[in-house]
Protein backbone atom coordinates (compact mmCIF):
# COMPACT_ATOMS: atom_id res chain seq x y z
CA UNK A 1 0.00 0.00 0.00
CA UNK A 2 3.21 2.54 -0.28
CA UNK A 3 1.59 3.97 -3.68
CA UNK A 4 -2.30 3.65 -3.31
CA UNK A 5 -3.95 3.63 -6.60
CA UNK A 6 -6.51 5.74 -7.14
CA UNK A 7 -10.16 3.81 -7.82
CA UNK A 8 -11.43 6.56 -9.13
CA UNK A 9 -14.67 6.38 -11.02
CA UNK A 10 -14.15 9.48 -13.25
CA UNK A 11 -11.93 9.35 -15.99
CA UNK A 12 -10.58 12.13 -18.24
CA UNK A 13 -7.90 12.72 -20.88
CA UNK A 14 -5.82 14.01 -18.40
CA UNK A 15 -5.32 10.92 -16.30
CA UNK A 16 -4.58 8.90 -18.72
CA UNK A 17 -2.06 11.31 -20.29
CA UNK A 18 -0.91 12.00 -16.97
CA UNK A 19 1.19 8.99 -15.80
CA UNK A 20 4.70 10.07 -14.57
CA UNK A 21 4.62 13.77 -16.14
CA UNK A 22 4.45 16.90 -14.34
CA UNK A 23 0.63 18.40 -13.94
CA UNK A 24 1.87 21.66 -15.74
CA UNK A 25 2.77 19.44 -18.68
CA UNK A 26 -0.36 17.55 -18.59
CA UNK A 27 -2.47 20.78 -18.59
CA UNK A 28 -0.55 21.67 -21.51
CA UNK A 29 -1.31 18.16 -23.33
CA UNK A 30 -4.25 18.42 -22.27
CA UNK A 31 -4.96 22.19 -23.66
CA UNK A 32 -3.29 20.94 -27.06
CA UNK A 33 -6.10 18.64 -27.34
CA UNK A 34 -8.31 21.26 -26.87
CA UNK A 35 -6.91 23.49 -29.28
CA UNK A 36 -6.86 20.73 -31.79
CA UNK A 37 -10.99 20.53 -31.55
CA UNK A 38 -11.08 23.70 -31.87
CA UNK A 39 -8.84 23.91 -35.22
CA UNK A 40 -11.04 21.06 -36.81
CA UNK A 41 -13.55 22.81 -35.76
CA UNK A 42 -12.37 25.81 -37.64
CA UNK A 43 -11.20 23.85 -40.89
CA UNK A 44 -14.84 22.25 -40.98
CA UNK A 45 -15.91 25.87 -41.48
CA UNK A 46 -13.58 26.64 -43.99
CA UNK A 47 -14.97 24.08 -46.11
CA UNK A 48 -18.17 26.25 -46.47
CA UNK A 49 -16.51 29.74 -46.53
CA UNK A 50 -12.67 30.39 -46.60
CA UNK A 51 -11.50 32.38 -43.13
CA UNK A 52 -7.85 33.81 -42.52
CA UNK A 53 -5.16 31.68 -41.00
CA UNK A 54 -5.21 33.85 -38.11
CA UNK A 55 -8.24 32.61 -36.89
CA UNK A 56 -6.87 29.28 -36.22
CA UNK A 57 -3.79 30.06 -34.45
CA UNK A 58 -3.70 29.76 -30.68
CA UNK A 59 -4.36 32.80 -28.66
CA UNK A 60 -2.53 33.93 -26.00
CA UNK A 61 -4.74 32.69 -23.45
CA UNK A 62 -4.65 29.51 -25.12
CA UNK A 63 -1.41 29.01 -24.56
CA UNK A 64 -0.82 29.77 -20.80
CA UNK A 65 -0.85 26.60 -18.97
CA UNK A 66 -2.47 28.70 -15.76
CA UNK A 67 -5.63 28.78 -17.99
CA UNK A 68 -6.09 25.34 -19.39
CA UNK A 69 -9.08 23.81 -17.12
CA UNK A 70 -8.03 20.55 -15.35
CA UNK A 71 -9.30 18.33 -12.74
CA UNK A 72 -6.76 17.20 -9.74
CA UNK A 73 -5.58 13.80 -10.19
CA UNK A 74 -6.62 11.61 -7.23
CA UNK A 75 -3.01 10.60 -6.74
CA UNK A 76 -3.54 10.01 -2.85
CA UNK A 77 -6.14 7.68 -3.13
CA UNK A 78 -9.70 8.34 -1.36
CA UNK A 79 -11.22 10.96 -4.28
CA UNK A 80 -11.92 13.87 -2.18
CA UNK A 81 -11.03 16.54 -4.76
CA UNK A 82 -13.79 14.87 -6.96
CA UNK A 83 -16.26 14.81 -3.78
CA UNK A 84 -15.99 18.03 -2.99
CA UNK A 85 -16.62 19.16 -6.20
CA UNK A 86 -19.98 16.83 -6.75
CA UNK A 87 -20.80 18.14 -3.50
CA UNK A 88 -20.93 22.06 -4.85
CA UNK A 89 -22.98 20.17 -8.19
CA UNK A 90 -25.02 19.33 -6.30
CA UNK A 91 -25.55 22.33 -3.94
CA UNK A 92 -26.22 23.96 -7.07
CA UNK A 93 -29.46 21.55 -7.48
CA UNK A 94 -31.30 23.59 -4.75
CA UNK A 95 -29.37 26.79 -3.52
CA UNK A 96 -30.18 30.29 -4.56
CA UNK A 97 -26.83 32.07 -4.18
CA UNK A 98 -26.87 35.60 -4.13
CA UNK A 99 -23.30 35.48 -3.67
CA UNK A 100 -20.79 33.10 -5.27
CA UNK A 101 -17.42 32.50 -3.67
CA UNK A 102 -15.26 30.19 -5.46
CA UNK A 103 -11.51 29.75 -5.39
CA UNK A 104 -8.58 27.40 -3.24
CA UNK A 105 -8.71 26.80 0.63
CA UNK A 106 -8.44 30.99 0.91
CA UNK A 107 -12.39 30.31 0.50
CA UNK A 108 -13.11 27.16 1.86
CA UNK A 109 -11.14 27.82 5.25
CA UNK A 110 -13.27 30.62 5.64
CA UNK A 111 -16.44 29.13 5.85
CA UNK A 112 -15.10 27.37 9.33
CA UNK A 113 -14.88 30.71 10.94
CA UNK A 114 -17.41 33.03 12.91
CA UNK A 115 -16.89 35.75 10.92
CA UNK A 116 -18.56 33.90 7.68
CA UNK A 117 -21.58 32.96 10.05
CA UNK A 118 -21.62 36.94 10.53
CA UNK A 119 -21.10 38.59 7.23
CA UNK A 120 -21.67 35.98 4.16
CA UNK A 121 -24.13 33.22 5.19
CA UNK A 122 -26.68 36.36 5.73
CA UNK A 123 -25.66 37.12 2.14
CA UNK A 124 -27.11 33.53 1.01
CA UNK A 125 -23.19 32.67 -0.33
CA UNK A 126 -22.16 29.65 -1.10
CA UNK A 127 -18.63 28.73 -0.28
CA UNK A 128 -17.00 26.32 -3.50
CA UNK A 129 -12.76 26.55 -2.34
CA UNK A 130 -10.70 23.65 -2.31
CA UNK A 131 -7.90 23.48 -1.01
CA UNK A 132 -4.70 23.34 -2.95
CA UNK A 133 -6.81 24.62 -6.03
CA UNK A 134 -5.01 26.34 -8.93
CA UNK A 135 -6.83 28.46 -11.50
CA UNK A 136 -7.20 25.45 -14.15
CA UNK A 137 -8.91 23.34 -11.07
CA UNK A 138 -10.76 26.49 -10.24
CA UNK A 139 -11.73 26.63 -14.72
CA UNK A 140 -12.51 23.01 -14.68
CA UNK A 141 -14.93 23.10 -11.94
CA UNK A 142 -17.03 26.11 -12.92
CA UNK A 143 -17.06 24.29 -16.91
CA UNK A 144 -18.25 21.48 -15.33
CA UNK A 145 -21.12 21.86 -12.81
CA UNK A 146 -20.22 24.48 -10.59
CA UNK A 147 -22.20 27.06 -12.37
CA UNK A 148 -25.19 24.93 -13.36
CA UNK A 149 -28.60 26.00 -12.29
CA UNK A 150 -27.19 29.06 -10.13
CA UNK A 151 -27.72 33.18 -11.02
CA UNK A 152 -25.85 34.67 -8.16
CA UNK A 153 -25.19 38.28 -8.51
CA UNK A 154 -22.05 38.51 -7.51
CA UNK A 155 -18.71 35.92 -7.64
CA UNK A 156 -16.03 36.13 -5.62
CA UNK A 157 -13.02 34.58 -6.92
CA UNK A 158 -9.92 34.55 -4.79
CA UNK A 159 -7.05 31.34 -6.52
CA UNK A 160 -3.82 31.95 -7.50
CA UNK A 161 -1.62 31.32 -4.33
CA UNK A 162 -0.99 27.39 -5.69
CA UNK A 163 0.30 27.93 -8.73
CA UNK A 164 3.51 26.85 -7.94
CA UNK A 165 4.16 26.08 -11.68
CA UNK A 166 3.52 29.28 -13.22
CA UNK A 167 4.86 32.66 -13.78
CA UNK A 168 3.27 35.59 -12.24
CA UNK A 169 2.21 36.21 -15.92
CA UNK A 170 0.70 33.48 -16.54
CA UNK A 171 -0.87 33.08 -13.07
CA UNK A 172 -2.38 36.63 -13.65
CA UNK A 173 -3.89 35.39 -16.87
CA UNK A 174 -5.62 32.14 -15.17
CA UNK A 175 -7.04 34.88 -12.95
CA UNK A 176 -8.62 36.63 -15.49
CA UNK A 177 -9.70 33.89 -17.76
CA UNK A 178 -12.03 32.40 -14.43
CA UNK A 179 -13.21 36.41 -14.70
CA UNK A 180 -14.10 36.05 -18.26
CA UNK A 181 -15.67 32.86 -17.76
CA UNK A 182 -17.87 34.15 -14.85
CA UNK A 183 -19.14 37.00 -16.67
CA UNK A 184 -19.77 35.72 -19.81
CA UNK A 185 -21.92 32.29 -17.82
CA UNK A 186 -23.14 34.64 -15.75
CA UNK A 187 -23.88 38.10 -17.79
CA UNK A 188 -25.60 39.87 -15.12
CA UNK A 189 -23.27 39.46 -12.28
CA UNK A 190 -20.72 41.59 -10.87
CA UNK A 191 -17.33 39.45 -10.53
CA UNK A 192 -14.95 40.72 -7.26
CA UNK A 193 -11.41 39.16 -8.15
CA UNK A 194 -9.45 39.35 -4.13
CA UNK A 195 -6.02 39.76 -4.61
CA UNK A 196 -3.33 37.49 -4.07
CA UNK A 197 -2.14 37.53 0.06
CA UNK A 198 1.97 37.99 1.21
CA UNK A 199 2.81 34.74 2.90
CA UNK A 200 5.84 33.24 4.64
CA UNK A 201 7.19 34.42 7.74
CA UNK A 202 9.48 36.92 6.07
CA UNK A 203 10.21 38.46 2.47
CA UNK A 204 10.58 35.73 -0.02
CA UNK A 205 10.31 35.19 -3.88
CA UNK A 206 6.26 33.64 -3.29
CA UNK A 207 5.63 36.88 -1.78
CA UNK A 208 7.13 39.22 -4.63
CA UNK A 209 5.56 36.51 -7.20
CA UNK A 210 2.07 37.50 -5.53
CA UNK A 211 2.62 41.10 -5.51
CA UNK A 212 3.48 40.63 -9.28
CA UNK A 213 0.09 39.34 -10.17
CA UNK A 214 -1.49 41.82 -8.16
CA UNK A 215 -0.03 44.48 -10.27
CA UNK A 216 -0.79 42.42 -13.75
CA UNK A 217 -4.66 42.18 -12.75
CA UNK A 218 -5.02 45.69 -11.64
CA UNK A 219 -3.99 46.82 -13.92
CA UNK A 220 -5.85 44.84 -16.41
CA UNK A 221 -9.02 43.85 -15.02
CA UNK A 222 -10.74 47.63 -15.84
CA UNK A 223 -10.94 46.59 -19.09
CA UNK A 224 -13.89 44.12 -17.68
CA UNK A 225 -16.58 46.23 -17.03
CA UNK A 226 -18.09 44.54 -14.26
CA UNK A 227 -14.79 43.13 -12.69
CA UNK A 228 -13.56 44.63 -9.98
CA UNK A 229 -10.03 43.82 -8.09
CA UNK A 230 -10.28 44.47 -4.36
CA UNK A 231 -6.81 44.21 -2.67
CA UNK A 232 -7.27 42.84 1.19
CA UNK A 233 -4.07 42.04 1.71
CA UNK A 234 -2.19 45.38 2.97
CA UNK A 235 -1.98 44.85 6.63
CA UNK A 236 -0.06 41.82 6.93
CA UNK A 237 3.15 42.57 6.60
CA UNK A 238 4.84 44.26 9.47
CA UNK A 239 7.38 47.39 9.31
CA UNK A 240 10.28 44.66 9.94
CA UNK A 241 9.01 42.87 6.87
CA UNK A 242 7.72 39.99 9.07
CA UNK A 243 3.73 38.45 9.25
CA UNK A 244 2.57 37.82 12.26
CA UNK A 245 1.33 33.85 12.98
CA UNK A 246 -1.56 35.67 14.87
CA UNK A 247 -2.90 36.58 11.67
CA UNK A 248 -1.39 33.21 9.90
CA UNK A 249 -0.86 30.74 11.94
CA UNK A 250 1.39 28.66 9.01
CA UNK A 251 2.44 31.86 7.68
CA UNK A 252 -0.06 31.36 4.65
CA UNK A 253 -3.81 30.51 6.09
CA UNK A 254 -5.57 32.91 7.97
CA UNK A 255 -6.43 32.86 11.42
CA UNK A 256 -9.48 34.27 12.93
CA UNK A 257 -8.14 37.82 13.18
CA UNK A 258 -6.73 37.74 9.96
CA UNK A 259 -10.07 37.00 8.29
CA UNK A 260 -11.58 39.45 9.78
CA UNK A 261 -9.45 42.19 8.57
CA UNK A 262 -9.98 40.58 5.11
CA UNK A 263 -13.47 40.21 5.50
CA UNK A 264 -14.86 43.76 6.63
CA UNK A 265 -13.55 45.10 3.14
CA UNK A 266 -14.93 42.67 1.27
CA UNK A 267 -18.34 42.61 2.88
CA UNK A 268 -18.74 46.16 2.64
CA UNK A 269 -17.91 46.23 -1.18
CA UNK A 270 -20.66 42.97 -1.13
CA UNK A 271 -23.48 45.01 0.47
CA UNK A 272 -22.76 47.86 -1.99
CA UNK A 273 -22.68 45.63 -4.93
CA UNK A 274 -25.85 43.78 -4.02
CA UNK A 275 -27.53 47.24 -3.14
CA UNK A 276 -26.79 48.48 -6.75
CA UNK A 277 -28.28 45.31 -8.98
CA UNK A 278 -31.98 45.93 -8.26
CA UNK A 279 -31.73 49.86 -9.15
CA UNK A 280 -30.31 48.67 -11.82
CA UNK A 281 -32.19 45.79 -12.82
CA UNK A 282 -35.05 49.23 -12.90
CA UNK A 283 -32.94 50.83 -14.95
CA UNK A 284 -32.56 48.32 -17.72
CA UNK A 285 -36.25 48.08 -17.56
CA UNK A 286 -36.84 51.40 -18.55
CA UNK B 1 9.97 32.33 -11.76
CA UNK B 2 8.26 29.33 -12.64
CA UNK B 3 10.16 27.17 -9.78
CA UNK B 4 11.57 29.30 -7.39
CA UNK B 5 14.78 29.07 -6.17
CA UNK B 6 14.48 28.20 -2.17
CA UNK B 7 16.91 30.86 -0.36
CA UNK B 8 16.91 28.72 2.77
CA UNK B 9 19.51 29.82 5.90
CA UNK B 10 19.21 26.45 6.78
CA UNK B 11 21.45 23.67 5.93
CA UNK B 12 21.03 19.96 6.72
CA UNK B 13 22.64 17.52 5.12
CA UNK B 14 19.16 16.49 3.39
CA UNK B 15 18.84 19.37 1.69
CA UNK B 16 22.25 18.83 -0.07
CA UNK B 17 21.34 15.11 -0.84
CA UNK B 18 18.19 15.74 -1.73
CA UNK B 19 17.85 17.49 -5.01
CA UNK B 20 15.55 15.91 -7.32
CA UNK B 21 15.33 12.08 -5.16
CA UNK B 22 12.30 11.27 -3.29
CA UNK B 23 11.27 12.41 -0.10
CA UNK B 24 11.79 8.71 1.35
CA UNK B 25 15.17 8.05 -0.59
CA UNK B 26 16.47 11.38 1.00
CA UNK B 27 15.30 10.20 4.75
CA UNK B 28 16.39 6.86 3.62
CA UNK B 29 19.97 8.34 2.92
CA UNK B 30 20.04 10.90 5.76
CA UNK B 31 19.29 7.95 8.42
CA UNK B 32 22.11 5.53 6.65
CA UNK B 33 24.30 8.66 7.69
CA UNK B 34 22.90 8.81 11.25
CA UNK B 35 23.51 4.62 11.03
CA UNK B 36 27.32 5.26 10.24
CA UNK B 37 27.93 7.77 13.04
CA UNK B 38 26.26 5.66 15.61
CA UNK B 39 28.42 2.39 13.98
CA UNK B 40 31.54 4.57 14.41
CA UNK B 41 30.55 4.95 17.94
CA UNK B 42 30.11 1.52 18.73
CA UNK B 43 32.92 0.29 16.84
CA UNK B 44 34.97 2.85 19.06
CA UNK B 45 33.60 1.33 22.00
CA UNK B 46 35.64 -2.12 20.69
CA UNK B 47 38.44 -0.84 20.96
CA UNK B 48 37.97 -1.57 24.66
CA UNK B 49 36.13 -4.12 25.03
CA UNK B 50 34.81 -6.58 22.32
CA UNK B 51 31.46 -6.37 21.42
CA UNK B 52 29.01 -9.00 19.28
CA UNK B 53 28.49 -8.12 16.05
CA UNK B 54 24.68 -7.85 16.41
CA UNK B 55 25.12 -5.01 18.37
CA UNK B 56 26.27 -2.89 15.07
CA UNK B 57 23.35 -4.09 13.02
CA UNK B 58 20.62 -1.80 11.64
CA UNK B 59 17.32 -1.98 14.15
CA UNK B 60 13.82 -2.64 12.19
CA UNK B 61 13.15 1.00 13.64
CA UNK B 62 16.41 2.11 11.94
CA UNK B 63 15.38 0.24 8.73
CA UNK B 64 12.16 1.77 8.52
CA UNK B 65 11.64 5.10 6.59
CA UNK B 66 8.80 6.05 8.56
CA UNK B 67 11.04 6.23 11.53
CA UNK B 68 13.64 8.16 10.11
CA UNK B 69 13.73 12.18 11.35
CA UNK B 70 13.44 14.51 8.08
CA UNK B 71 12.97 18.56 7.77
CA UNK B 72 10.50 19.15 5.13
CA UNK B 73 12.23 20.53 2.17
CA UNK B 74 11.59 24.00 1.33
CA UNK B 75 10.37 23.25 -2.02
CA UNK B 76 7.64 26.26 -2.81
CA UNK B 77 10.39 28.90 -1.70
CA UNK B 78 8.76 30.67 1.13
CA UNK B 79 10.22 28.52 4.08
CA UNK B 80 7.24 28.70 6.15
CA UNK B 81 8.03 25.06 7.35
CA UNK B 82 10.98 26.06 8.97
CA UNK B 83 9.22 29.25 10.38
CA UNK B 84 6.52 27.12 11.87
CA UNK B 85 9.23 24.78 13.35
CA UNK B 86 11.65 28.03 14.70
CA UNK B 87 8.59 29.59 16.39
CA UNK B 88 7.63 26.31 17.97
CA UNK B 89 11.31 26.23 19.50
CA UNK B 90 11.21 29.83 20.60
CA UNK B 91 7.63 28.98 22.36
CA UNK B 92 9.45 26.04 23.98
CA UNK B 93 11.87 28.91 26.18
CA UNK B 94 9.18 30.75 27.62
CA UNK B 95 6.16 28.48 28.09
CA UNK B 96 5.58 26.09 31.13
CA UNK B 97 2.68 23.63 29.60
CA UNK B 98 1.23 20.97 31.12
CA UNK B 99 0.19 19.63 27.80
CA UNK B 100 1.96 19.16 24.49
CA UNK B 101 0.04 18.33 21.24
CA UNK B 102 2.33 17.72 18.13
CA UNK B 103 1.45 16.26 14.91
CA UNK B 104 -0.12 17.55 11.69
CA UNK B 105 -2.69 19.73 10.41
CA UNK B 106 -5.04 17.59 12.53
CA UNK B 107 -3.30 19.08 15.53
CA UNK B 108 -2.79 22.50 13.78
CA UNK B 109 -6.16 23.31 12.77
CA UNK B 110 -7.78 22.19 16.54
CA UNK B 111 -6.11 25.78 17.77
CA UNK B 112 -8.53 27.52 15.30
CA UNK B 113 -11.61 26.45 16.63
CA UNK B 114 -13.43 27.22 19.89
CA UNK B 115 -13.06 23.82 21.42
CA UNK B 116 -9.16 24.78 21.32
CA UNK B 117 -9.97 27.83 23.85
CA UNK B 118 -12.48 25.93 25.87
CA UNK B 119 -10.81 22.80 26.54
CA UNK B 120 -7.46 22.90 26.31
CA UNK B 121 -5.77 26.41 26.52
CA UNK B 122 -7.36 26.31 30.42
CA UNK B 123 -4.82 23.07 30.69
CA UNK B 124 -1.63 25.31 29.37
CA UNK B 125 -1.72 23.38 25.90
CA UNK B 126 1.09 24.34 23.34
CA UNK B 127 -0.13 23.43 19.64
CA UNK B 128 2.92 22.53 17.58
CA UNK B 129 1.06 21.35 15.09
CA UNK B 130 2.58 21.58 11.20
CA UNK B 131 -0.27 21.06 8.10
CA UNK B 132 1.40 18.14 5.74
CA UNK B 133 3.72 16.92 8.12
CA UNK B 134 4.59 12.94 8.32
CA UNK B 135 6.04 11.05 11.31
CA UNK B 136 9.95 11.98 10.21
CA UNK B 137 9.14 15.34 9.78
CA UNK B 138 7.66 15.12 14.02
CA UNK B 139 10.67 13.01 14.44
CA UNK B 140 12.85 15.83 13.45
CA UNK B 141 11.53 18.74 14.80
CA UNK B 142 11.28 16.95 17.97
CA UNK B 143 15.04 15.89 18.45
CA UNK B 144 15.55 19.47 17.03
CA UNK B 145 14.67 21.59 19.72
CA UNK B 146 10.89 21.29 20.17
CA UNK B 147 11.45 19.60 23.57
CA UNK B 148 13.96 21.42 25.32
CA UNK B 149 13.05 23.39 28.08
CA UNK B 150 9.36 22.26 28.78
CA UNK B 151 8.65 19.32 30.95
CA UNK B 152 4.62 18.69 29.60
CA UNK B 153 3.12 16.13 32.06
CA UNK B 154 1.36 14.88 28.81
CA UNK B 155 2.02 14.51 25.17
CA UNK B 156 -0.38 14.12 23.18
CA UNK B 157 0.69 12.70 19.24
CA UNK B 158 -1.91 12.70 16.03
CA UNK B 159 0.38 12.07 13.33
CA UNK B 160 0.77 9.43 10.08
CA UNK B 161 -2.16 10.12 7.76
CA UNK B 162 0.62 11.94 5.16
CA UNK B 163 2.67 9.40 4.99
CA UNK B 164 1.84 8.57 1.51
CA UNK B 165 4.80 7.27 0.63
CA UNK B 166 5.10 4.10 3.54
CA UNK B 167 2.98 1.09 4.54
CA UNK B 168 0.96 0.93 7.45
CA UNK B 169 3.24 -1.27 9.16
CA UNK B 170 5.97 1.44 8.54
CA UNK B 171 3.38 4.14 9.91
CA UNK B 172 2.65 2.69 12.89
CA UNK B 173 6.00 2.05 13.21
CA UNK B 174 7.06 5.47 12.89
CA UNK B 175 4.01 6.72 15.28
CA UNK B 176 6.15 3.78 17.86
CA UNK B 177 9.49 5.81 17.23
CA UNK B 178 7.83 9.03 18.21
CA UNK B 179 6.05 7.60 21.46
CA UNK B 180 9.55 6.10 22.22
CA UNK B 181 11.47 9.64 21.53
CA UNK B 182 8.86 11.51 23.89
CA UNK B 183 9.14 9.07 27.25
CA UNK B 184 12.76 8.76 26.48
CA UNK B 185 13.25 12.59 26.62
CA UNK B 186 10.26 13.08 29.36
CA UNK B 187 10.38 10.03 31.28
CA UNK B 188 7.70 11.53 33.75
CA UNK B 189 5.13 12.45 31.27
CA UNK B 190 2.27 10.32 30.02
CA UNK B 191 1.86 10.14 25.97
CA UNK B 192 -1.42 9.94 24.65
CA UNK B 193 -1.30 8.48 20.81
CA UNK B 194 -4.96 9.63 18.82
CA UNK B 195 -5.86 7.27 16.21
CA UNK B 196 -6.05 8.00 12.52
CA UNK B 197 -9.39 9.49 11.33
CA UNK B 198 -11.12 7.45 8.50
CA UNK B 199 -11.04 9.76 5.41
CA UNK B 200 -12.57 10.28 1.94
CA UNK B 201 -16.26 10.79 1.53
CA UNK B 202 -16.71 6.99 0.48
CA UNK B 203 -14.74 3.80 1.56
CA UNK B 204 -11.26 3.57 -0.37
CA UNK B 205 -8.03 1.98 0.09
CA UNK B 206 -6.52 5.27 3.07
CA UNK B 207 -9.29 4.54 5.14
CA UNK B 208 -8.26 0.96 5.46
CA UNK B 209 -4.79 2.03 5.51
CA UNK B 210 -5.27 3.92 8.38
CA UNK B 211 -7.44 1.18 9.98
CA UNK B 212 -4.43 -0.88 9.75
CA UNK B 213 -2.26 1.98 11.04
CA UNK B 214 -4.61 1.71 14.40
CA UNK B 215 -5.04 -1.87 14.90
CA UNK B 216 -0.93 -1.87 14.41
CA UNK B 217 -1.05 0.86 17.12
CA UNK B 218 -3.56 -0.60 19.50
CA UNK B 219 -1.61 -4.15 19.75
CA UNK B 220 1.81 -2.86 19.92
CA UNK B 221 1.72 0.66 22.02
CA UNK B 222 0.48 -1.38 25.49
CA UNK B 223 4.49 -2.37 25.82
CA UNK B 224 5.22 0.94 26.55
CA UNK B 225 3.78 1.98 30.12
CA UNK B 226 2.84 5.17 29.65
CA UNK B 227 1.63 5.51 26.20
CA UNK B 228 -2.08 5.14 25.82
CA UNK B 229 -3.83 4.89 22.47
CA UNK B 230 -7.11 6.65 22.35
CA UNK B 231 -9.11 6.26 18.94
CA UNK B 232 -11.75 9.36 18.45
CA UNK B 233 -12.54 7.97 14.97
CA UNK B 234 -15.59 5.71 15.40
CA UNK B 235 -18.62 7.98 15.30
CA UNK B 236 -17.82 9.75 11.63
CA UNK B 237 -18.63 7.12 9.23
CA UNK B 238 -22.28 6.53 8.43
CA UNK B 239 -24.36 3.36 8.02
CA UNK B 240 -23.69 3.92 4.34
CA UNK B 241 -19.75 3.94 4.30
CA UNK B 242 -20.10 7.85 4.00
CA UNK B 243 -18.06 10.69 5.95
CA UNK B 244 -20.50 13.90 5.94
CA UNK B 245 -19.12 17.47 4.91
CA UNK B 246 -20.14 18.53 8.49
CA UNK B 247 -18.07 16.53 10.32
CA UNK B 248 -14.98 17.20 7.93
CA UNK B 249 -15.49 19.92 5.37
CA UNK B 250 -13.45 18.34 2.54
CA UNK B 251 -13.45 14.72 3.84
CA UNK B 252 -10.10 15.17 5.72
CA UNK B 253 -10.18 18.01 8.04
CA UNK B 254 -12.78 18.40 10.63
CA UNK B 255 -15.34 21.09 10.76
CA UNK B 256 -16.26 22.58 14.26
CA UNK B 257 -18.34 19.83 15.09
CA UNK B 258 -16.08 17.61 14.21
CA UNK B 259 -13.34 18.73 16.36
CA UNK B 260 -15.91 18.76 19.19
CA UNK B 261 -16.71 14.84 18.68
CA UNK B 262 -12.69 14.21 18.78
CA UNK B 263 -12.33 16.60 21.89
CA UNK B 264 -14.56 15.17 24.59
CA UNK B 265 -12.95 11.73 25.01
CA UNK B 266 -9.16 13.52 24.60
CA UNK B 267 -10.20 16.75 26.92
CA UNK B 268 -12.05 13.35 29.68
CA UNK B 269 -8.71 11.39 29.15
CA UNK B 270 -6.47 14.51 29.83
CA UNK B 271 -7.99 15.52 32.76
CA UNK B 272 -7.74 12.30 34.28
CA UNK B 273 -4.11 11.86 33.27
CA UNK B 274 -3.47 14.93 35.03
CA UNK B 275 -5.19 14.61 37.73
CA UNK B 276 -2.95 10.83 38.71
CA UNK B 277 -0.05 13.24 38.26
CA UNK B 278 0.33 14.76 41.73
CA UNK B 279 -1.16 11.58 43.76
CA UNK B 280 1.77 9.63 41.51
CA UNK B 281 4.12 11.74 42.17
CA UNK B 282 3.83 11.61 46.15
CA UNK B 283 3.68 8.06 45.88
CA UNK B 284 7.44 8.24 44.17
CA UNK B 285 8.30 10.42 47.06
CA UNK B 286 7.26 7.84 49.81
Amino acid sequence: MTTATPSSSYSSPSTHLSGNAPRWLVAFIVGSAHISNRSAQEYASTLVEPRPVAAIRMSEEEMNPAAVPAPVKDVQGDERWMSQHARFVLECKDAEPEVLFVGDSMVQLMAQYEVWRELFSPLHALNFGIGGDTTCNVLWRLQNGELDNIRPKVAVVWVGTNNHEHTAEQVAGGILAIAKLLTSRLPRAKVVVLGLLPRGEWPNPLREKNASVNGLLRSRLPKFGTVQFLDVGGGFVHSDGAISPGDMFDFLHLTAAGYRAVAKPLSDLLLQLLDETPEERRTSLV
